[in-house]
């Protein structure tokens, strides 16, 4: 399998067009004057599962060859990948098995199991996340479905770039938060294709900074002890997704998890809407303008509505 | 000044038109399954101001002379009216003085305060509400929007069902939560002119029953120490919107505070978005099928997504 293109991402849209929203762009006046721009966003909390990994998850799934699939699908997950491949195992009619670590936000959880899939529960490391996988893999003979170093994943993820660039002309710039890689790469393809006069500018929270040291520094540098509020953020890129990101990605700019909790709760406040903390990354980068700094659209993707509500990071 | 017909409400969106906004009706499948209908939600927590009241005060305000006008207006308002007189006011470029109770949620204090009005804080009474108002508006000569008992804040906000019933045809029922009625007796004209069919069903926090028992017994019962989580319901009926009620409305059903905290819940957790409590209460009817038995087609309005969010209802 090589590199994807605008090719596979226009395939992986028809492939999971009816499994998938086409989700809404919102604008709000409010946050247009306090960013001093045009803000359109891409809003993916409203995606099934309530965040983008549905697109990305489902292109992947339903890629597989029926001798392939037979025996179900498996991956470790932080949460919304793992609940994005249980809904599209559940769609395909295979058995999904998800290894997630312990402290995982109940909602999550519940998630996962109301998508009818297995869960193994694991310490929070990747360690011990991998270790747990390839027990289920050994177990079951279920196919790996990687959260973002697969093609097929990052493919999927693009589709929200493709419809956010067909609905909004002109856009300065797309902006997405980065963890693995695979939205803000299928973001960088897709983008490139469709509109080449578009930046692409990554936010990334301080304490997970490995996609901003490793795009600084041109060598893939692993993340060390991650600490965030955007518990989406806390993967390092991987082989299949910085070389991308290396090549079509304008700038990687970081953000403290203050100004992620500021952002986020000028969008719940302003916008009425529930965006998680790894979803307000970039705007809370747009609101200090780093890594934008004249340009007037801007276009930032939402990637992911999924947070405890009796856990808010503002009430502890 | 006489009782308004679908003619004033259409009179009204004309002269809103430029000031507010058509709010998009939203569908949810897990909502759907919970509740075993096909549900519609007008999401005016999407308005102007947060919430529908917007629609009423700009009404109001922009109907009024330029004599009448110039010297401002005033209100006493427990938070959403408030904010829609402020904005209104300021887009016809008179001030604005509003009365608050002390207790009001920080978060709509600051909104009304943001729109440029003065704040005259009183007890949390209707009494020392009604003195407040009473001095601003011989101090001032403001002019007096009331918050319900006003037939172009009627008008204006039935303007809200006008739009929905336009946009989502053949609804078994339009369901609205109801305080002092200026909402629920708007959607009511509105619903018997354009879908006659529809049923109209509001419902009301049992701590603050006054609509129930006016509409059950026949005779206006004011409400008497109410309490609810439900804030922007905690209003009597008026003398003007009590008889269209009477008149149009099909019933009026209670449900309790437990219930509005885990409808508001689910819409959250399912739908993304932000309702405060008086906005959940027709779901919490609805979910346990009171005053809606079999019917399939049901729109809810969404009243506001004004909420204090350092202080929600599941973290007390």
């Amino acid at each position: 399998m090589t590199e994807p293109t605008i090719n596979e991402i226009r395939e992986a849209r028809s492939r999971i067009g009816q499994h998938v929203h086409r989700t809404p762009v919102l604008t709000c006046r409010t946050l247009d004057r306090v960013c001093d721009a045009e803000v359109f966003f891409k809003c993916e909390n409203f995606q099934k599962v309530g965040a983008f990994k549905t697109r990305g998850a489902t292109n992947a799934v339903f890629s597989l060859g029926e001798d392939e699939v037979k025996r179900g699908v498996a991956t470790h997950s932080s949460g919304n990948h793992a609940a994005a491949v249980a809904l599209a195992a559940r769609r395909r009619g295979v058995p999904a098995y998800i290894v997630m670590p312990e402290t995982v936000p109940r909602v999550k959880v519940d998630a996962v199991r109301g998508y009818g899939a297995e869960i193994v529960f694991c310490e929070p490391t990747l360690k011990a996340r991998e270790k747990g996988l390839a027990g289920v893999v050994n177990r079951t003979g279920a196919m790996f479905i990687h959260p973002y170093n697969d093609y097929r994943v990052i493919a999927g993820q693009g589709t929200a770039a493709l419809e956010f660039c067909e609905e909004v002309s002109d856009l300065d710039v797309v902006m997405a938060p980065v963890g693995g890689g695979g939205l803000l790469s299928g973001t960088a393809i897709a983008v490139a294709a469709v509109s080449p006069g578009t930046r692409v500018i990554a936010a990334e929270p301080e304490g997970a900074d490995d996609a901003y040291r490793s795009f600084r520094s041109g060598v893939l540098v692993p993340s060390r002890d991650p600490r965030t509020i955007a518990d989406g953020l806390l993967t390092s890129l991987g082989d299949l997704t910085f070389p991308i990101i290396k090549r079509l990605v304008n700038d990687i700019v970081t953000v403290g998890d203050e100004e992620i909790v500021a952002a986020m709760r000028m969008i719940w406040e302003r916008m009425k809407i529930i965006v998680e903390p790894s979803a307000a990354v970039p705007l809370a980068a747009l609101q200090t303008r780093r890594g934008v700094v004249k340009e007037r659209r801007i276009g930032i993707i939402l990637t992911g509505g999924n947070v405890d509500l009796g856990n808010l990071p503002w009430n502890s």
